[in-house]
């Protein structure tokens, strides 16, 4: 049969970046001593708060179509947090829920992408942000970070990937998978860009509640920039939740109006009963104490991990300001990134991903999720410590 | 600043047919008189026992991500009945889970459709398939349904709108909104023509389940039909679930692939707890009883309306064979659709749709959904009873 060359566009290999973690997951089945840090799935529970109202929802018949945009409350909710963050000044109007960050990066490409369109991507991205754009026709135009400078933007290459054809630049602060976050003079040099180029700017800000040291800057609060900055964000990973499929873009109004029309004829909108669980995590003092005892926890592993990696020479890590992953530099252990992921996991039944996926520029690093508990992450960094060694060996020899 | 065109295809003037809903509804919040008929919403609960597995789910923690393609348990819960009722072999490689029918009806499109294709549709059709199939650049091709003829397939209409651009042939069986069924010499016509002309068929079967007289064929189970149908179906209907976001497309492995490709990017699967309620949906005996005493509610409330229509002489009225809507001819009262669904709404506070929005073929309808209890329903009939006697005087003027 004939099939539209859209599916082309999505088969990238960037789908095959999950075997190992497959792999693994399959593993765990049979044997429970594998230690899975390849996803970034929180280990921790949803708030119970936000369960029993989603319950609550559910039993009171909340079961039937709803307004496509989502509902009010919510998105006055999600539109008054925004404001507050970044400066912004946005009313719900400004606001849509979609089925999750990825929906609505997603949509969000759908709308302001065509074919000819070149989209400019800081790397490394998350690994979904190349399907999203050239699904559209549209050609992802890498710009890599400063991998040997705290993954810090290079001005220069990001002036000189922009061309006539330009039509929005993509990146997600904090990053996905460094951690790292997009400084507030590196985003005004990105906001004048866009400004002087008529570009769109979409900022995916999933983990901009899952900060450890820093300040997170929304770019869409800058001068100039609410009129072309989609911001995207979601709940999935400052409220573990994940499998709920909840997340929204807040753009100008006519670009929420154009999704609205694309969700009615891709979605036809959100559960209500998920929405109500979406309003219970953004306002129930519980859903936000327990989401702030989460990132301190996440930061309790980073110490933990980033001290165990400190140890061997052959490793080197930034500590990432934020999020629940970090890269580890492994070029110097004599493997490359997935040789090492495979190593470690045939040798350790550790899983990691070769971060190769994320980037050109960050082929010589590993993804690691700290997404396991206290006990799984001690042996984690325990079987690091045994497994290293022979490369410290390794290394001796080449000198 | 700049969207795409795609954007453009998605603005269609259907989007208006909403209109008078909206306005209904609104009113409604002041005036509980209002009687809403514009609707696909079933006016049932969710049966219990399905609620009650989505919340065992819930309080279990299934809420982080589920495979993309959905759970095994439930794709081979709906091959198995999938194959039993169309007899087209499948196992649940054929099947993924999608966020309603809706999305599996945008998705499919995106997998098959490019700019210069043309896709058939039988009109009259549901409202949101021209955008699903014009924002991928392809140009949807109407072919109408006999409208003085029972709605019955036009076969020389058919084969004349075959082109070399022609790519696929959409309907729904039971339609929306005409509630008719294509009999099995119909589907065959069709299925010879998509097997000369090489095309896809896309088959939504939403309401194969919500039958009340005849037998509902699904195109898939006829020869050489298997490797070129993409069915579709869910739950809102028959099982009062539109608001839980949940269907799926059945179609050959390569289809199925790349649909899967495509959820990683758009959707990245659906909650794991409205898939578990899904399962009990089909499975659980209480579940399926309720959705038959649903069936057995829309053939009594079609039966009641029918009765209303077949008293008034200016109207006339196809008493449909599934489906919770029928049409009603309007034309002969003087008055256009979208006049006769005014002055209804202004005069009697009651909703329906003016059908134009379903295609120019059904321009003299009006569409009626039986999405009321008994009580409303009789209400509406003799406020029907009550409006229609002008009409009559002014036929007997027009003499």
């Amino acid at each position: 049969m004939r099939y539209a060359p859209l599916t082309q566009a999505i088969q990238g290999e960037t789908v095959d970046a999950w075997d190992i973690h497959f792999k693994a997951t399959s593993l765990k089945e049979r044997d429970p001593s594998v230690i899975i840090l390849s996803i970034g799935d929180p280990d921790f529970d949803t708030p119970a708060s936000v369960v029993d109202s989603a319950i609550t929802s559910l039993r009171s018949g909340d079961t039937h179509y709803v307004e496509i945009e989502g509902r009010g409350c919510l998105r006055e909710k999600i539109a008054a947090n925004h404001q507050a963050s970044s400066g912004q000044t946005v009313t719900k109007d400004n606001v849509i829920m979609l089925a999750g960050a990825q929906n609505a990066l997603f949509a969000s490409s759908l709308c302001i992408l065509e074919p000819g369109d070149e989209a400019i991507v800081l790397q490394p991205n998350y690994i979904t942000y190349e399907a999203c754009i050239e699904l559209t026709g549209a050609t992802l135009v890498p710009v890599a970070m400063d991998t040997q400078n705290h993954f810090r933007l290079d001005k220069a290459t990001l002036s000189a990937a922009i061309t006539t054809h330009s039509k929005a630049i993509y990146f997600a602060t904090p990053s996905n998978p460094s951690g790292m976050m997009l400084r507030k003079d590196e985003l005004q040099f990105i906001a004048e860009l866009a400004i002087t180029h008529d570009l769109w700017v979409v900022s995916d800000e999933v983990y901009s509640h899952t900060v450890f040291e820093g300040e997170h800057v929304s770019i869409s609060g800058l001068d100039g920039m609410a009129e072309r900055t989609i911001t995207i964000n979601s709940l999935s990973k400052s409220h573990a939740m994940t499998g709920w499929r909840v997340g929204w873009a807040i753009g100008p109004i006519e670009l929420i109006k154009h999704l609205s029309n694309l969700s009615l004829c891709m979605l036809y909108g959100l559960p209500g009963f998920v929405q109500q669980a979406a309003y219970t995590a953004l306002t129930d003092p519980d859903a936000l104490a327990e989401s702030e005892k989460m990132r301190l926890t996440y930061q309790r592993r980073r110490d933990r991990l980033v001290k165990c990696f400190a140890k061997h020479p052959q490793l080197s890590c930034i500590p990432p300001q934020a999020s629940m992953f970090l890269l580890v530099n492994v070029s110097q252990s004599g493997l490359n990134a997935q040789q090492f992921a495979d190593a470690l996991f045939e040798q350790k039944k550790i899983s990691v991903l070769p971060a190769t996926a994320f980037g050109k520029c960050t082929s010589d690093f590993i993804r690691i999720s700290y997404v396991v508990d206290d006990v799984q992450l001690e042996d984690a960094c325990n079987r690091i410590d045994s497994f290293m060694p022979q490369f410290l060996h390794l290394r001796t020899l080449q000198r």
